[in-house]
C-alpha cells in the first residue's frame, strides 16, 4: 500500500477526551473515530487490525473443531422472556420497538438465541458434542462508556456455545476452550492469564477470566509470579484428547491467580512471598460452564441413549475482539506510539523513502515494495513528499514492528536500513538481505488477510 | 470437514412460509433459520457462503484501489438531521432511544456518517481521490419482509463512497465501480447486467442497477439480447486508466437494458425485434453519482488548488451481499436443490462413502479427504451411517458442484466416481485422478477462506 493512496489521518495533538494510552494512540494513529458516545467508526488502519484479530480467532476456533455461524444483532424480546432475563437485564440492554410495536433488543449476548437454534434442530444425543460460535457486533448501553474501544457500547465479540450430553463432556468442552484461548492470545502477542472468576448467581468453580497485565486494567489481580513463566508455545494439540486438555488446564490454572472478585487472602499468603504479585489486569475473555440453566428454562432436550429426554449441558465462552485492540496497545507501546506484535500488525513493514522524487531512491523503494508483496506480506510505503522526521514519527506512532529506510546516501553503498520498532536498533543491509530478513521474521506469523 | 461433526440440519419437508425457491432451499439445506420477521441466523453452511461472498467483494474492492474500513451499525440521529433525511426517511428507519434519551437509529445506509468522517479528517484536494467502503449489517424495517434473505430487515451490504475534486474524477470513480462490480459478480458465477436506473429526486443519468435475470425477480426488465453475450472475462485492468474504464462502461451499457422504472418503449422498439427480450430481474447492486448533495448540506469541503474551498464530488456504490445468496440460488438450481457456482461453493467437493464402516472404503475416503485438503481446498465428507440414497439427496440439496462417490465395488476395480452436480454426468477414475481433476477445476476459483 502506498501511503499517498491510503486514508491514515494521524493527529499531532493528543485528544483531550482520551484518558488511557490505547485510546489516545488509537485516535492519534487514525485507527478509530468516535461517532457517538461509546460507538466508533473503525478507520482503515484500525479495521485492518480488527479483521486480523477476527481471523486469528476464527482460525483457532476452527482448529479446535468448533463450528462458525452468525446470529443477527437484533433479537426478539420474547426469547429473553422465556429465560427470564428480559426483565433481569436492566438498563444495559438496548430495548427497541419496531414499526409494528414488537419488542426487540440489540443482543448483548446470545445464550437464548443459540438455545433456540439448538432446540429447533437437534433432538438426539447422537448429534452431540456440538460447539457453535460466532463473531458479531453486540451492544451494551453502558451508563458511562469510556476508554475508547475498551469499554464501548457497540463492540465485537466472539461467543461460543457448547452442547453436551454429560457434565464430563461439557467440562472437556470447557477445557478445549481454555486451550484454544491460550493459543489465540499468544498468537496475538499477548500473555492472557486465566484467573478463577466469580461464578455469579450460578456459582461453581467452572469459570475463568483471561487477564492481560497492564497498568490501566480495570481489575486488581493477585498472582503467583510462576504463572507468567508459562508459555503455550508450539504444542501439538489433539482437541479430542480429554486428558491432554485437562492437563493443560491444570498446568495453567493450578498456580494462584485471581482477581479482586475471587481473591482469597489465606490462599495467596500460601504462595512463597518472593513470588506474590499484585497488579492490574484487563479482561479479554471468559469461559463459563453453566450446566442446564438455559436448556431447562427453554426446553432444549435431546433423547439420551436410553430414549429418555435429557436437558443438554451447556457452556458459553467469549473473547472481546474489539477490546483486544486496546488491550494489545496497553501492553505494547512506548512514548512514541504503538508497538504491534508481529502476529497482528496491520502492515508487516514500513518503507520510508528519505528523498521522494530521487530516481534511484524511488526505484529502490518500489523494488522492495514488490519483493515484500511477492512474499505474500503487506508493506506500507510512505511515498509522500514529507521530511524524514515526519515520516519516522508517523511510522513510530502507528507501530509497524519493522521499518526499511531508503536514501540516496545508503544506496550509493548498496545498503538500506532495517530498524526494529521495539528495540530501536538498526542494521545496514543490502535491499535483498533486508527483504530476506523480513521473510524470516514473518515465517511463523501468518494470518489470512481480508 | 466430516459431516458427523458439522451442524447441517437439513429439512425433508418444504417449509410452508417460503414462497420462492431460494428461500425454500436455504431453509431446507440448513443454511438459515428465521429468528424473527425478516431477521435470520446464518447456520454454518449459510455463513460459509456469506463469508466467501464478503471475501470476494473485499478482494475486488481492494484490487480497484478502494480502502476498507468499518462503520458501526448504530448512528446518532443528529447526523441525519444535518442532511435533512431524519424526517424524510419514513418508517423503514428503525429509530431507537438509548438510556439517556438520545435519538439513535440502526443505519440503513451511511452517506451521512462517511461524510462526517471525511469532513473531520480531509481538508485538501491533495488527499483526493479517495474511496472508502465497508461491509456491514444494516436494517430496514420493511413493512412486509419476505422471500428470506432477499428482502430481510437485517441485511449485509457493501457500501462504498467516493470523494473527488471534480465531476470528471467522480465519474471515473463511478466507472471504476462499474468495472469492479462486473468482475465481482462474474467471479460469483452470476451474470449481473447494468441497467439504467431511476435517479430518484436527484435525477441524472449517473446511476445503474445491476440485475440478475431470474423468474422470481421483483423487477420487470427489458433488454437487447446482445447484452447477455457480453463477458467480462479475465481482462487486465488498470483502474487508474480513465479511458479503459470508460470504454468498459460503454461496452456494457450502450445496448438497451432497463427496468420498468426507466423503460422507454420507443428506444426499446429501435432494437431489432429478434433481440428484444422481456424478463424479470433481481437487483444485486447499484452505483450512484450524486455530486455535492451531502457535501454541501454537511460542509464537506476541501481546499482546491487555488486555495478556495470546494465541496467534494461524491458517489455511493452498493452491493447487497446477503441478498446475493438468494440471487445466486434463484439463478442456479434444479428440482433437487441448489447448484453452487465453483467460485462461491461452501465446500469444494462432497465425498460420499457408500459403505461407512467398510475398512477399505473408509480408508479411501480419508485419503481423498486428506489429498483435497492438501490442495488448500475444503471437502465435505459424509461419514454418517446412512443409506446411499439419503447421502446423495443431501449432497444434491446443498448443491456442492462436485461429488466423489466411493464404494467397495468400485475400489475393487481401483476407481471412484466423480459426478458433476450441474450436468449429473459421472465418470469413473482412480482416486488420484479424481483429486487431480478437482485441483484443475478449482485452479481459477480461489477465494481466501475465513
Amino acid at each position: 500500500m502506498r501511503l499517498s493512496r491510503y486514508f491514515l489521518p494521524v493527529l499531532k495533538e493528543t485528544p483531550s477526551e482520551a484518558q488511557i494510552v490505547s485510546h489516545r494512540y488509537m485516535l492519534r494513529a487514525g485507527m478509530i473515530k468516535q461517532s457517538s458516545a461509546g460507538i466508533y467508526s473503525w478507520l482503515p488502519l484500525g479495521f485492518k487490525v480488527l479483521r486480523k484479530l477476527e481471523n486469528i480467532v476464527h482460525e483457532e476456533q476452527v482448529r479446535a473443531g468448533h463450528v462458525p455461524m452468525l446470529m443477527p444483532t437484533l433479537q426478539s424480546a420474547d426469547l429473553w422472556r422465556e429465560s427470564g432475563r428480559y426483565d433481569d437485564y436492566g438498563e444495559e440492554m438496548l430495548r427497541i420497538t419496531d414499526r409494528h410495536g414488537r419488542d426487540m433488543l440489540y443482543g448483548p449476548t446470545n445464550e437464548e438465541m443459540i438455545t433456540d437454534v439448538f432446540r429447533s434442530n437437534v433432538s438426539s444425543y447422537k448429534d452431540l458434542p456440538l460447539t457453535l460460535y460466532h463473531i458479531q457486533w453486540k451492544f451494551r448501553d453502558e451508563v458511562r462508556p469510556r476508554f475508547g474501544v475498551m469499554r464501548g457500547r457497540e463492540f465485537l465479540m466472539k461467543d461460543g456455545y457448547t452442547f453436551d450430553l454429560t457434565k464430563d463432556d461439557a467440562l472437556h468442552a470447557y477445557n478445549r476452550h481454555l486451550v484454544s484461548y491460550l493459543r489465540t492470545y499468544e498468537r496475538m502477542g499477548l500473555q492472557a492469564i486465566p484467573m478463577r472468576a466469580d461464578g455469579g448467581p450460578i456459582g461453581g468453580d467452572y469459570t475463568h477470566e483471561f487477564l492481560v497485565l497492564a497498568e490501566t486494567g480495570e481489575s486488581e489481580v493477585f498472582y503467583d509470579s510462576a504463572v507468567t513463566d508459562l508459555k503455550f508455545g508450539d504444542r501439538d494439540i489433539d482437541f479430542d484428547d480429554k486428558a491432554q486438555c485437562q492437563g493443560i488446564l491444570e498446568e495453567f490454572t493450578s498456580k494462584y491467580a485471581r482477581t479482586d472478585e475471587t481473591h482469597d487472602e489465606a490462599l495467596f499468603n500460601a504462595v512463597p512471598e518472593e513470588r506474590r504479585r499484585t497488579a492490574r489486569g484487563i479482561e479479554v475473555g471468559q469461559i463459563f460452564y453453566f450446566g442446564t440453566k438455559y436448556s431447562e428454562a427453554m426446553g432444549a432436550t435431546v433423547q439420551g441413549p436410553d430414549g429418555k429426554p435429557v436437558p443438554v449441558e451447556m457452556g458459553s465462552h467469549g473473547i472481546g475482539v474489539s477490546r483486544l485492540l486496546g488491550a494489545i496497545i496497553e501492553a505494547s507501546h512506548d512514548d512514541k506510539g504503538i508497538i504491534w506484535p508481529e502476529g497482528v500488525t496491520p502492515f508487516h513493514v514500513g518503507i520510508v523513502n528519505l528523498k521522494q522524487g530521487d530516481e534511484e531512491a524511488d526505484a529502490a523503494c518500489e523494488a522492495i515494495e514488490k519483493s515484500i508483496e511477492a512474499l505474500g506480506l503487506e508493506p506500507l510505503y510512505d511515498d509522500r513528499k514529507e521530511r524524514a522526521g515526519g515520516k519516522f514519527a508517523t511510522m513510530d506512532l502507528i507501530g509497524l514492528p519493522w521499518r526499511i529506510t531508503v536514501g540516496p546516501r545508503g544506496l550509493k553503498n548498496g545498503v538500506v536500513e532495517l530498524t526494529s520498532r521495539r528495540t530501536g536498533e538498526s542494521e545496514e543491509l543490502s535491499p535483498e538481505a533486508a527483504v530476506q530478513k523480513i521473510a524470516e521474521i514473518y515465517a511463523n506469523h501468518r494470518v489470512s488477510g481480508l
